[in-house]
C-alpha cells in the first residue's frame, strides 16, 4: 500500500537514472479504508492503517464496536461503502456465502482511483471480473497475495498487468511465524489440557480449501 | 522501511519472471527502533512503527517520557543503544553541535542488519564514512531522503549503491501538505494577533541550511 501510494516505481525509476525529481506522493492520511472481513488480519491491518491517519470501517457480523475500527458495518451495507474506500481489503473466510464477494458490481461500486488488497483467499475474487476492473482503470491497482489456482499459473495475465502486485501467498511468510505459532499451540495445549476454549477454532464445515 | 524489510526487490524480481517464490520476509514487530531527534517528525515516525510492534527509544534533551516512545533518552546514551537498534532513524534539526553525528564511529556502533534513515538533514550525516560503511555491509542499508548537497549531484556514488534506497528531499511532498500548512499559518496568524505563543517556530541562529 505505501510502495503504490509513494510511487515507489516511480521513485526507483528516478533513483535508476540518478534523476532529483521530486515527485510528489499520496497520503494514507485521511483515505478511508473498508476491511472485509475483520478478525486478527482485519483487525491488524486496521490498526496499521489507522497509525497513518486512515479511517476504517471493518466489516463483521457481529455489529458491536471495535476499539481498532471508526465503524463496524454488516456486509449488507457493502454497495454504500465502496463507493467511499480509498482501500478496499479482503480479510474475510472464503465460505460459500463469500465466494466472488468482489465481482463485476463490486468493482463497478468502487472509488476511482482505490486500490484492492486480498490477503484472504482467492476464491474471494472473480478473477476474469477483475481483470476487467483492471483494465478499465477501477480498481487503480490490485494488491494480491492469493488466487483462485495456486501457485499462480505461469500464463496468467495477472503477472505482469501494470496495475497488479503480487505476492505468491506469502503475506504470512515471516521472521516471526514459527515463534507466534509455537506459542499459539502450546497456549492451545494449555487450554485443552485444562478443558479450556481453544484460541482461533476454525469450522471444517464452514471454510473452503480454494 | 516496509520495502526493505519485506524484500520489495526480491519480490518485484519473482513478479517480473513469474516466479511462486515464497520469500519470507523480516517483520517491523519486535524490532527497535532509535529515534535521534523525537520533535514533530520523530513522533510520527514512532506513532507508525510502535502500529507495526516496534519498541521505540526517542533521543531528545527533554528526558520526560513521552506517549509515544517506550523510552526516552539523551544523546550522550547513543554509544549504547545504537548496539540495540534495528532501525536508527535522523530526524533532528542539524546544528553546530549535531553535524556529522553519524560518522564512523556511529556507524561502527551500529547493529549487524541494522538500517539507517534519514530524513533530518544531510549534515547530520559523514556521507564518506557512510559510503564506507555500506561497502563493509554495515548498516546494511540507508534510506537517505537528504544529502549533503542537493539536488544530489549526478555523479554520487549514493545512486547505485546496492545498500541504498534513495528520495529527492521529498518526505514530505505530499497530497496533504498545502492543507496542512495553510492550517499552520492560519493558526499561528490568529496566535499572532491574539499575542499567544506560535507553534512550530524555529530559532534561526541555531539552524543551519545545508
Amino acid at each position: 500500500m505505501l510502495d503504490h501510494f509513494q510511487n515507489g516505481p516511480g521513485r526507483r525509476a528516478a533513483q535508476a537514472k540518478h534523476a532529483w525529481d521530486r515527485l510528489p506522493f499520496r497520503e494514507i492520511n485521511g483515505s478511508n479504508w473498508l476491511v472485509i472481513g475483520f478478525g486478527a488480519i482485519g483487525q491488524n491491518v486496521a490498526q496499521r492503517a489507522r497509525a497513518f491517519g486512515a479511517t476504517v470501517t471493518g466489516v463483521r457480523r457481529n455489529q458491536a464496536p471495535h476499539p481498532a475500527a471508526d465503524a463496524i458495518a454488516p456486509i449488507a451495507d457493502l454497495p454504500n461503502l465502496l463507493p467511499e474506500a480509498d482501500v478496499v481489503v479482503l480479510s474475510i473466510p472464503l465460505t460459500p456465502e463469500s465466494r466472488h464477494l468482489a465481482d463485476a458490481g463490486f468493482f463497478a461500486a468502487m472509488k476511482t482511483a482505490s486500490v484492492l488488497v486480498n490477503v484472504g483467499r482467492g476464491g474471494l475474487v472473480d478473477e476474469d471480473a477483475l481483470l476487467a476492473a483492471l483494465d478499465a482503470g477501477k480498481p487503480e491497482h490490485a494488491l494480491l497475495d492469493v488466487f483462485a489456482v495456486e501457485p499462480l499459473p505461469a500464463e496468467s495475465r495477472f503477472w505482469d498487468h501494470p496495475r497488479v502486485t503480487l505476492t505468491p501467498h506469502s503475506s504470512g511468510i515471516t521472521t516471526g511465524q514459527h515463534t507466534r505459532n509455537d506459542a499459539l499451540f502450546a497456549e492451545n495445549l494449555q487450554r485443552f489440557v485444562e478443558g479450556r476454549d481453544l484460541l482461533n477454532l476454525a469450522d471444517p464445515k464452514d471454510v473452503l480449501a480454494g
